[in-house]
């Protein structure tokens, strides 16, 4: 059977991983697979279910990372990693994430059909909580496995149950002990690649009418979880010039931002920034009270380390502006940084060629989402992405990605894998 | 005795009444009156203990208001009522409210002191739930007492409790059924006036160097208590084109609206806007979630009816623009009106005429809130408002009103009670 064919008998895989996965996460309204927690168990679960049928190796790290393998002809041949994260947000969506598990597995499953032995070992990984709103500390389970999580990460407590990374870890069989100890199951120099599939987070393929996107990029980001801004509580009926209101004071922070956005946008200069929590305090707050205090959370990226870091003096300059006028002051609180994800040239250029051969037509596109191959890529791991159509963004149950467009990427996903490490 | 001097004597009973008062809402920080709740009832015991001690006829209505009358020689003359309300905000100051009961009771204690009978009675009246946080509708105990409660207030429920109005009524005392079927304990034909002392609840006076002001007006509003905005929750890497952010469109609206005051102000037209709940939503909000939905209260508040009215259009017309180029939808919700407040001309003149007699310096101020003397006009009974310096402003717990300011504006009241039902 040729290769085409072997990804597209793995069509009721696929469909029926999927179906499996959002059961095993349902709550409604969309999906919940929590990291360290009941949902993404599950998820875990059912992955593994499906490599046991496959005949994978199974292996788990420290952080209770999932790696499928596929063992290749030379056992001292680097290792490619085929992986994306098992997790969600809360009530978000049954793909972002779960697809490129998904199509690892399609990927090795259509190998296996077709009688094709690779070179080198191909593992499918599934990667613990990337989703940073629930531990505010991004790539935890690829940064885990590569021994670069940051200090004090460990201790820092899920925001719903108050527990902290380690229980969460230890509950799922990891051993955060071993972790603190250096611990790394991955050695990016026994590395050959890091390849991952992941839904596209806008409609830019919507829009372009493309099924499949290559990725050029990750944006870097530098974020304020847990900022507040202090002015003063007062009487509704306090005038203008007495007012230090610190909602008014966060509106035009926002406001800013936007137009430096707008002017980023103008110049084609990709950006973006969001306030995902912007709210007065619930416990004083009222009809009839000026707003003494307010709390935000702010992530701004970008594809440019330069272009960041000029970001970053903006956001400041801003900031020292409204104190100064309206009389309040931010507290920034923790301040968070990841590095731009830069893309392996050859896997790009490989992509793109894998993609002509198929008949495939994509978009070169920078993604505007963080990704777990940001990890790999800091660690020096060459990495690519490809991105599958996604009509209605993440994040939320609205997700539409066709399973069409899905194995349209798992089959470009599995021609690299083939032009990269069928002979060596 | 003359009248100065037995003002002055009362300086005592001031300052222990409004001790005890502070001792019975002491909610850390501040203090917590809340209207029809264990705060505001110990405030009205304390005051009725007072008004035991001084001899006055104390009586409650139907809506548990409280008179405590010092009767005058003509049992048919139209009663005078000088009022405030013994509620507060959470975590308000002592001041608020209280200080024009405080003042009531000063003056007929001083009257008493002084063996002045003056031809009308003279009614203290501490007023229930003025603040209007707690049910979210103006004027509840005025407005009550003067039977112009408007249809469907009673099952309004307080935002902490959520029990209605009527419940809370009938727990302390008073009868809502009555209410309900158009109970009124004042006529307002058989009322002479309303006076109110209130504190300064912006440092205006503190600014002007004056101890106490001359009320000129109060202002109007219009309110939306429980407004949203809805848009879409989507992922944090959306690039600008395709987001619709309720918060960035709740940033725009809060800016378009402080434009619109500096406008005002620059014209030197009173107006005021606050935004005081303005928040993404708890459940759903997150660092990486561009927010979907957003909460809002608004209170916009003039001393003239045409420029309310001007004030709703462009509101209406910044919320249409915003819709259309950010793709949200706002929700008003109710929208509460209040009508502007007219002080009564002879009033205002007598208590300037009082106040040069006095010695005593006064600033002409129109009220940036809004108070139950509002109420009072709206009925058509004439109405004054003197109001007493405090650095602070109010609805905190930072509130600073001097006794000294206090006492020199409860010598106003008494001169203008004297000079203006002395005889007749």
């Amino acid at each position: 059977m040729d290769l085409v064919a072997a990804v597209s008998a793995q069509r009721e895989l696929a469909t029926s991983l999927f179906d499996q996965l959002r059961r095993d996460g349902l709550d409604d309204p969309g999906v919940s697979r929590d990291p360290y927690g009941q949902g993404e168990q599950r998820a875990h679960a059912t992955a593994t279910e499906v490599a046991r049928q496959l005949g994978l190796r199974i292996e788990r790290d420290e952080a209770a990372n999932l790696y499928m393998t596929l063992p290749g002809r030379d056992a001292a041949a680097k290792r490619v990693i085929v992986g994306s994260h098992l997790d969600s947000v809360p009530h978000g969506g049954n793909f972002d994430g779960a697809a490129g598990v998904v199509a690892g597995l399609v990927a090795v499953a259509a190998l296996q059909r077709a009688g094709i032995t690779l070179n080198n070992d191909v593992t499918v990984m599934g990667i613990r909580a990337e989703e940073s709103i629930w531990f505010q500390v991004s790539y935890i389970g690829s940064r885990s496995a590569l021994g670069t999580l940051p200090d004090g990460a460990l201790e820092v407590r899920r925001i719903d149950t108050g527990r902290t990374l380690a229980e969460h870890i230890a509950e799922c069989g990891g051993d955060p002990d071993a972790l603190r100890a250096g611990a790394r199951f991955l050695d990016p120099a026994h590395l050959a690649a890091y390849l991952e599939l992941h839904i596209e987070q806008a409609p830019s393929l919507v829009e372009a009418k493309r099924q499949v996107a290559i990725c050029t990029g990750i944006p870097g980001n530098f974020r304020y979880p847990d900022a507040r801004i202090e002015g003063s509580h007062d009487h509704v009926g306090l005038p203008r010039r007495f007012r230090r209101d610190a909602a008014m004071a966060a509106a035009e922070f926002a406001l800013a931002l936007d137009h430096l956005w707008e002017e980023h946008e103008a110049r084609d200069v990709p950006m973006a920034c969001t306030l995902g929590r912007f709210h007065t305090d619930p416990a004083v707050h009222g009809l009839t009270i000026v707003p003494g205090s307010f709390h935000f959370s702010l992530d701004v990226r970008a594809h440019d380390e330069a272009v960041l870091a000029e970001l970053d003096h903006r956001v400041d300059a801003i900031i020292a502006s409204i104190e100064q006028h309206r009389g309040v002051r931010f507290h920034r609180g923790t301040k968070a940084r990841a590095a731009v994800g830069q893309v392996d040239p050859t896997i790009r250029s490989a992509l793109e060629r894998c993609a002509a051969d198929l008949g495939i037509p994509v978009l070169l596109l920078g993604s505007p989402a963080s990704h777990d191959a940001a990890a790999f890529a800091a660690a020096g791991v060459p990495m690519g992405m490809i991105f599958v159509r996604n009509e209605n963004g993440s994040h939320n149950p609205r997700e539409a990605m066709e399973i069409d467009d899905f194995m349209a990427g798992a089959a470009l996903l599995t021609q690299y894998l083939v032009a990269a490490y069928a002979s060596r």
